[in-house]
């Protein structure tokens, strides 16, 4: 199936399909002024999916030069990026060219930077092989490496050309990173469609145990809410888009204080995260109890945490961390919090102090 | 006066007026969230013209953080652009926050860049204090640092929200650098306002000798120019923006054949491309061989040169440089030729077989 991101002259079709993989020369080769395409992939891809997709555009008369990056959050740094800039340079890549990005959330936000600096913007396309950049991050056109100052704060807005997700790419996705993408789509179902999230919460166990119609059907669902919440406000000017950040200012606090680190991926913190804004918004009595506990439960059936235990142990770090956010205005802060499952909103009003107690009972707890 | 670049919500407004620096808080203070505003300079604008700068902002109301790199084009490079982005961070500069620009092109294009990446884009003012920037680098939102293979090969499209210019400025600017800035104001006259370039012809003394009307005058109808062709196309996509590349392939190859140092100005290499553009244009039959030698004597009158002697000694190395133009399509490059004086196009057939003779033949003579 075909999803539209409807955004205008920088419109493009996310494409979900079992296999698709091998059919990605029919959809690049058109995109693509050169016929000789730079893959940017990491090495633990490059190994299972780098031939594939070679084989694939070979059959459309495309030849590809692999550019290996290291797998990791850690390459989302400033060097790496030169590199990567660097190498397509030298290869010679130009505006109306494409660059594929074949791999997770970490290729294609370090590829997608590159594409949008590279003679101020050529185009990319984006293979996503994990779950969670399956879901997320492939579809919207955020694009961005870590700073010192915080994850995710040096990016460009520069939107894929297309996106190519093929579920079956997952079987050989390690369980817990299957499990911390799937955090994701529990993410977009309790922002916005409590009806999905009952889909999640009868079909949890199929979806992680492998059963393509449901990963294809997860997939497709959290695509087309993003897309919807991508043309609506693709800036995050307005407040639309910012509802994708449930679970994640609380998230990123936590990825922060662990340092970035295998300690805790980025879903499982988003999983933390989407848990403790259910808890807080139920503590202010803006939602029911039992959501906040419903919430809870369901990310631990699916393996996920759901308490920031092991983290932090006090809110002080954490408050820090979230200091630092790149979507701070003016010195406060946007959280995303819920009146219920699948009805999220800003809240700009919350004292800083009281999240900081909240998370500070929620730590001693 | 008031130039406006009509962009849609990318739109601001180009000031210009002598002795306007001691007035940018009245500009700089509406545009920013908050009061303490980061300056980038470099350390010779900085002796010049920065406490006359943060004057200026303490009378609205505002303060400075200054970021000071060195002078001259080997600093837009991959580590002073991570080092001011990450200052930038460190500073807390927010998406609503203004960054100060404070120098000539190098500075600018390396400042705006760094805002356009910072949390994925935040706001930035222009205060350029060279001629050259002052009628063009300034305006347009073309920001970029150099990379291995060549100059500007990576950057960003980031327009800023206000350009400040202050003619007065350029009384403190070494005799070279206005002449090189000069070739500038030579290249919009070439490219599509004969009138401008008889009033350029009468007025090249008293502009270069430092008549402000002179000077202001120059100024104002360059930045009208560049702002009429950057509303009308602003990230190059058609061939109206390519206009303002006159000279700048030959340039840039030049440039980076003199390794982008003090041995040849960008403005100078400008003056040699237009020379060479008309030249070429001439040869071809495509131009009155009056006008190329108005040309070449008028640059020559200016103080500038005309011909890449001392630079190359064979097309061969000039031609390297230009195959990696980030202006290179499908492995052509346009060129911009001349019908005469005022009358500038975009010529994408021309054999590249064609521009090595001409430039063999030229350097041999």
């Amino acid at each position: 199936m075909i999803v539209r991101v409807a955004l205008g002259e920088r419109a493009y079709d996310v494409h979900i399909a079992s296999g698709l993989l091998a059919r990605a020369g029919e959809i690049v080769a058109p995109l693509t002024a050169r016929k000789h395409i730079a893959v940017v992939t990491d090495s633990t891809v490059a190994r299972l999916h780098l031939e594939p997709l070679r084989t694939a555009l070979t059959a459309a008369g495309l030849t590809i030069a692999p550019i290996i990056v290291s797998p990791g959050e850690a390459t989302k740094n400033w060097r790496t990026l030169e590199t990567v800039v660097e190498s397509l340079l030298g290869f010679g890549v130009e505006r109306g060219d494409v660059v594929v990005a074949l791999g997770g959330g970490v290729v294609g936000d370090l590829t997608g930077f590159a594409a949008a600096i590279l003679r101020r913007g050529c185009k990319f396309v984006q293979i996503p092989t994990t779950l969670l950049a399956q879901v997320d991050s492939s579809v919207g056109g955020k694009t961005a490496i870590n700073a010192t100052a915080g994850k995710n704060l040096v990016g460009a807005f520069h939107q894929p050309a297309a996106v190519l997700i093929d579920p079956s790419l997952l079987d050989t996705l390690p369980p817990r990173e299957l499990r911390a993408g799937y955090a994701e789509v529990v993410k977009t179902a309790l922002l916005g469609d409590a009806a999905f999230f009952d889909w999640c919460d009868a079909n949890v166990a199929a979806l992680l145990g492998g059963d393509p119609a449901a990963r294809t059907h997860a997939i497709a669902t959290s695509v087309a809410a993003k897309a919807a919440i991508v043309a609506a406000d693709e800036r995050e000017t307005g407040d639309t888009r910012a509802l994708l950040n449930l679970g994640h200012t609380f998230g990123h606090a936590l990825e922060a204080e662990a340092g970035f680190s295998d300690r805790l991926l980025h879903g499982e913190a988003v999983a933390i995260g989407c848990a403790l804004a259910f808890a807080f918004s139920a503590e202010r009595g803006l939602c029911p109890p039992a959501d906040a506990a419903r919430v809870a439960d369901h990310l631990a059936r699916a393996g996920l945490p759901n308490h920031p235990r092991g983290i932090a142990t006090t809110a002080a770090p954490l408050m820090a961390h979230m200091l630092q956010d790149k979507k701070m205005r003016n010195g406060t802060l946007a959280f995303v919090l819920a009146r219920g499952i699948g009805d999220a909103f800003i809240a700009r009003d919350i004292p800083l102090g009281e999240v900081e107690t909240f998370l500070d009972r929620t730590l001693a707890a």
